[in-house]
């Protein structure tokens, strides 16, 4: 199994990237790593290894370059050349922890989508309190969807769920404003009648608010909404968050309290903590496209590509691709 | 100032209901009730008042009634027979613990839009870390919005949020998947060319992960993402809170920090609990329809007449009216 992967993308590239690559290289026997990157940036991290094969890449595609042109113009960037060997058939996936709009951009232009896929799909692993976790797709590869899209990602989350989390039969639940199976807006009471039909496990509408009690193995959405649902996750956990900080601040008290709750306050915070469930996969594209968190450590950019090789080894694109073209 | 009164919405009704009310008569000096129910029920709560009428009804609105049926058909419930105290002009406002749904109809179909108002809107002020709060709108009154109905919404949240409030000048941010000018889907971009033209204090785009932080006074949104965002911001404090209770209660040691920490701790649900704030206002209709939460107290429901008062007696309704026409 061979990975592309972009050293220079993310907060801490190209170090814990590299140190990443020598972990996944070192657990994984069958794995091979073509890494692409500023090679004298990326030097004083490099040892000799013969899974490992660097090219040196002579542009770096930042958080703050525009996707779409940046991809386009930056031929030279470690990203677009990562993306460009699957393209050629080189390797079997790319993993990069740069710029989301542009990792999406280069899946989409160089990596392609699959014959019958309308949209691709952003998806990640959500916590839930029973440690399943769900998998929520489009995370915003779309701001808008129509029905149709929604079919075609819980098609692809169902897929994932199965082969790469080993959910049997995962449940699929539409976000919704309510349960009831009339409620909605125009495309949600559309998109159901659409998912009744298709070849999934559909449990009918989910609200938001039951997301973390794992009211579906599987949540489908359109891009906004799933954008902004991860995004309030966020903002209320880290809100919630300062509160308790300050609250264990504010007293000698609340600060023995602070010592006596620290190992456990460790354990929520790493259970909220989605990074540590992998990255965000692209779906819909002919090949593995992940997204590591831009913060992402060597432990985090290890998962990714441990994320990788079991999409890989499970056969999710092929899979994705025969479920589709037989749907069409 | 005479206000209609549901007497028979709510889980706590009609007990809390009227204990709520008596304690708003106390307070406010200038303020009539006229409480509607069925009178055996209430009766071992009442007692004589000279601002209180009791109307008896014989029919109510459960929470499970479908809401439009139910307010077209129970023409003798305590929730229509308020709403049409305020269409005849016999009181100013009414307030609610019901059926929201039913409310909804009811103040659309009887107490009626102000003329000029497309859609009406469901709002309520929710709690920022600074204390200072934010009124987001629609959170649900309508599923679908166009970019009009979005500069309406910002346009009624900015009179609240400054005369009921006392926000000077209120910031007015579109919730968006990004705080970039040309971010969003089709709906967001066309209401962020509009929103700069109208009369607010536009901000521009904000993040959902940036709303407790007090990204802005108002935030509008269409009412399928505000309801999500709504119900988010609930599950995912509710998930935190359960995952703190669990850890709290795994050792004698955090049984102590629990201790420790009790009052911190109920601070920091308090800040979190948006009820605090008082009930949800249904914008766009002629006076005050007021929805105070299902689970409303007596200080709840106080609250909710408080917030009905203020807006009465800042002409908020009125205020509405006229920009709108003016902008029309």
């Amino acid at each position: 199994m061979k990975f592309a992967i972009d050293g220079m993308g993310g907060d801490n590239a190209p170090k814990e990237i590299i140190e990443g690559v020598y972990k996944a290289l070192e657990d994984f026997s069958d794995l091979e790593i073509v890494l692409y990157g500023d090679e004298e940036k990326m030097k004083p991290f490099l040892k000799q290894h013969n899974r490992l094969e660097v090219i040196h890449c002579t542009e770096v595609i930042e958080g703050t370059d525009e996707p779409v042109r940046s991809v386009r113009r930056k031929k030279d960037a470690s990203m677009v050349r990562a993306a460009q060997a699957v393209a050629d058939g080189e390797v079997e996936a790319c993993v990069s922890a740069g710029n989301t709009g542009a990792l999406m951009a280069a899946g989409l232009f160089i990596v392609r989508r699959i014959d019958g896929i309308d949209r691709p799909a952003l998806s990640t692993t959500l916590p839930t309190l029973d440690d399943a976790g769900f998998d929520m797709l489009d995370l915003g590869a779309n701001a808008d969807a129509k029905p149709e899209n929604l079919v075609q990602y819980a098609i692809m989350g169902s897929i994932y769920a199965q082969q790469v989390r080993g959910v049997k039969n995962p449940t699929v639940g539409l976000l919704n404003i309510g349960t009831e199976d009339k409620k909605g807006n125009d495309l949600t009471k559309h998109a159901f009648d659409l998912l009744k039909e298709a070849p999934i496990n559909f449990i009918g509408n989910v609200e938001a608010r039951e997301l973390l009690n794992h009211a579906a193995d599987v949540v489908v959405t359109d891009g906004f909404t799933g954008n902004m649902v991860l995004k309030t996750i966020e903002g209320s956990v880290g809100a919630l968050f300062s509160l308790l900080k300050e609250g264990f601040m504010s007293s000698t008290k609340t600060k023995v309290a602070a010592v006596l709750m620290k190992p456990s306050l460790k354990t929520i915070k790493n259970k909220m903590d989605y990074k540590e469930y992998g990255g965000a996969v692209l779906f819909g594209l002919k090949a593995p496209v992940i997204k590591a968190h831009g913060s992402s450590d060597a432990q985090g950019f290890y998962s990714a590509i441990r994320q990788a090789r079991k999409m890989v080894k499970h056969n999710v694109c092929a899979t994705i691709d025969s479920t589709i073209s037989k749907e069409n």
